[in-house]
């Protein structure tokens, strides 16, 4: 039987870094090489890094990408490679109109030289994506490729999602196989859409699919790797692992007809390799819902750190559980060495809250230090108190409380290094309950996109696995500890109320009216949109975070700060 | 000679406001028929408001946006109004495959009801749009409609920008009118650009054009009005107030030959006016350059304050240019008596500084107060002593001062209402030279889209107004007064060469090779490359200001933070 050797490098690449992309890449063409393979798939946009946003605005960046493919192309050997990079179409980024002309492209190189170049079909403009914003719509669906005498389709990411999109073209024009490349981001339970419509790919056209993806993470997004390769029945050959790089082969048997032998663009020459096809190796289970989303959060945090050249981290604990997770995340992202955990006190503390940080800091092996906020609040109070009346329950003074712990852990950053972890929850986060400038400060917020009720579940997962958090710190009800006896259930819904509403009102779209018909009470429902929609300023300051829902708090929404649409 | 009656309802609406929206709609309807008009113009998107951003996905909204139109239709008499709104093809805003199926739309009501509707085709997706996130193109370029026997084109904003787009098709089959509503963002010169553009496209054509603009801001856009009549031969017959609402009609003369007579959707039976028509109102001449900045300043600053429901400002007064200047546009936006100037000296504050702001605030004739850091700032020295080594000089001391501030500002704020307004310029911003959650904190940065040369030019021209701005203030060399004898200067270029470098390089995506060649010295604009690089971080937590130039630090330039890009 016929079969096509396809390897595939789910690597980790960095938007912008073109030396450091090329070499990832170099090396993944060596061991395809080495291994026999046929053609080595490699993400899409492998070159720039995905997404690289306004930088395919710049001349010089595209250029300078186009060179970096060239280079690459020289290394190539027999082992045809399919290398994701932004091509132009000739001229600048631009045409006279201000139109762009570059693509989303999928070279082909072989033999030291490039042999062709596929331009992506269907460009998203939805949700996190802003591809017609940078990119022309390439016009060659139904492209095929000879390789060693194979024809196959060469896609990228968006092509396949569509039923009668660019590979079924390929497929009905003759391809053998049909290979994908993608920069495609995690949101929770996607592993399992893509798989089901792959395989509906693979059955409804005859054909084999390889479905390659990037992994790691990139600002708001983490891309979950798990490439997928299926049999032209539309059975599963195999499935790679999620978060983790990963280099692998299958041996892809060709559809029983054999060849198709239709004409196609001439990449490479070679002869396949003779005898039975090697079974592929065994599948990497997919992790449980929880287990999965804490590997987004921990590789999300730890690829922003990396990135971008933090030594570590420092977090503040206040006793709570978001805070708890957020360092616990961190110690598993980033080793325990690299993180301080800060206890902050005040007057309104509650003694556990310390006690269980210092818990928390020791189970997780943390360097951990108190620092109270209450010299820098009295003077606060103090230079104040020509302009106003003190209160201990005011909005204004829980604030500066909030204020006083940001400015230490951003001076503690940038004294020592570190950048500051952000503990917000998607349902604060939703709902505005958080100091801007104070909890939410830092250059990150791995929970942003958790709501309470998640946090709840993740901490849960995490201490099955080895117990870190304080069960005290699990037990206790939620409070910001700004004031006496505060608790979260004073200013808002219970959590698991909110957090269904919210699911509903900022992840679907849905209408007050739509939620009271579904059971909701009108008056609590419109107290949360109205809440939602009044801290669309705070949002827009936020830090970012990992994107792990359909609609996170980033670029995945984009509602406009004034806004008098009062429903109804 | 035969002519139409076009009014034009040049008016300031807000984003979401439907009720409110339809209100000032329906009054310029009602005059409207006072002045006897055939047809009158009113906004792109006039209902929804412009742009709506993620509104538009929330089917709850798009089908009140479309109930409130058929309200408006029926409050329709014998003109025929032009009103934007956002259409939806039927169902719901997605198709099955989750396309948008809703239209950037435009309908004709007459008589009590909606005679037509016309769907925008070019759909603008660069910069700070992103109608192809929202919007599916209109299909039917050449709709051409019968207002009381005359054959008019209606376009909605981008499609009149494109030299062969549907007015140009309008035109050649058979329209004796081009009427044109947009939602046009100011920047720079954007005037005199559109002025030419919409000449060339009426000689062109031979046909009379009309372009009606909104007026007024909305987050970091403002839009500018000056609505533009041009006659057959592209001569401009009337150019309307800049920045102001304003209700005007002019007079159209129709081309010679008379009307065209092709078959068109019938909308309106009525007569033309008989006798000649009357001359138009004289022009508003358009403002110099600096005073036109000026009024988008305060337009954007004052339309954010009023329709977010702010009672006044806060703004922090360091005896500096940046926020002298921010605190006389907020005064001349909102009047004295809204503004609260705050001067907070530390041991680092020169006498003047105080004084400086202190007159400033004299003149301006608003609230003044004098709050120092120092208890704050000893405070936190006091509680970080155990952590560290004191030291006058670090960054880290340096920032807690301009945190203390930020967190005495917004404390203000809480207690008293108003929102703090942020003083940085677009230099700054562009180099990171800013303490985020220090100096950066507020709701609204009015300046971050001036460079800091252009911060002198405005406030030069303010004070030729009527002086306010201290003479001092003007002249002493920049500083942030943040450590003993301490200078901008130390830190960055000359801001004159700073300034030409950022133009070039942020709003020209121009290469460091590019700036090279065109004179300018390499280490330098190497470091200058580096410093806008490395802080996307901070911008992407910064407050939203007006965008003034053709490239804003907003939604019209979307950089990773993650960036491992370095030219070479």
């Amino acid at each position: 039987m016929d079969f096509l050797r396809v390897a595939c490098a789910q690597i980790n690449l960095t938007v912008g870094d073109l030396p450091g992309n090329a070499a990832r890449l170099v090396e993944a063409m060596a061991w395809a090489e080495e291994v026999q393979a046929d053609v080595l798939l490699t993400p899409e946009l492998a070159i720039s890094g995905y997404p690289p946003e306004d930088l395919v605005l710049r001349d010089g960046f595209v250029t300078e990408n186009i060179a970096t493919l060239h280079r690459i192309a020289a290394a190539a050997g027999e082992t045809t490679t399919v290398v994701g990079f932004v091509d132009r179409s000739g001229g600048g980024n631009r045409d006279d109109a201000g139109h762009f002309r570059v693509h989303n492209a999928a070279a082909l190189v072989q033999g030291g030289r490039v042999r062709g170049v596929y331009h992506k079909v269907l460009l998203p403009n939805y949700g996190v994506f802003d591809e017609d914003r940078y990119f022309a719509a390439g016009q060659t669906r139904a492209a095929l490729w000879e390789i060693n005498g194979v024809v196959a389709g060469v896609s990228v990411c968006e092509d396949i999602w569509i039923t009668d999109g660019p590979p079924s073209d390929q497929a009905a024009a003759g391809a053998d196989i049909l290979l994908n490349i993608n920069g495609s981001p995690y949101h929770r339970g996607k592993g399992s859409d893509r798989e089901a419509m792959l395989a509906e790919r693979a059955r409804s056209t005859g054909v084999p699919v390889v479905y390659l993806n990037l992994v790691g993470g990139q600002d708001e997004l983490v891309f979950d790797g798990q490439s997928m390769v299926f049999a032209a029945d539309g059975g599963l050959l195999y499935r790679a692992a999620q978060f983790d790089e990963e280099l692998f082969w299958v041996d892809v048997p060709l559809p029983e007809e054999g060849k198709s032998g239709v004409t196609a663009t001439f990449v490479s020459g070679g002869d396949l390799l003779e005898g039975d096809p090697e079974p592929p190796p065994a599948s990497h289970p997919r992790l449980e819902e929880t287990a999965e989303v804490y590997r987004a959060l921990a590789v999300g945090l730890g690829d922003y750190v990396g990135k971008n050249g933090f030594s570590g981290v420092v977090v503040g604990l206040s006793g709570g559980i978001d805070s708890a997770l957020t360092a616990t995340i961190a110690a598993d992202a980033l080793g325990g060495d690299a993180v301080w955990g800060i206890t902050m006190p005040s007057r309104f503390s509650s003694p556990g809250s310390i006690d269980d940080s210092r818990s928390l800091a020791q189970n997780l092996g943390i360097r951990f230090d108190e620092i109270s906020i209450e010299p820098p609040f009295t003077g606060f109070m103090e230079t104040l108190g020509g302009t106003w009346e003190l209160s201990d329950v005011d909005i204004a003074e829980q604030n500066l409380q909030a204020r006083a712990r940001g400015a230490i852990l951003m001076a503690l950053s940038n004294k020592f290094g570190g950048m500051v972890v952000a503990t917000g929850n998607k349902s604060e986060m939703s709902v505005g309950y958080a100091t801007l400038y104070g909890d939410m400060v830092g250059g990150y917020a791995v929970l942003k996109d958790c709501y309470k009720t998640l946090v709840y579940q993740l901490a849960e997962w995490r201490n099955r696995q080895g117990a870190v958090i304080p069960q005290a710190t699990m037990d206790k009800p939620p409070s910001a500890e700004l004031r006496p006896e505060q608790l979260d259930s004073d200013s808002l819904p219970p959590y698991d109320l909110l957090d269904a509403i919210l699911e509903r009102y900022v992840e679907g779209d849905a209408s007050i009216g739509d939620l009271v018909k579904e059971g909701f009470d009108r008056e609590t429902v419109t107290r949360v949109a109205r809440m939602v929609d009044a801290n669309e300023y705070k949002r827009r300051q936020a830090p970012p975070g990992v994107k792990i829902t359909t609609k996170a708090l980033g670029r995945d929404r984009r509602l406009p700060i004034t806004n008098g649409y009062r429903e109804g």
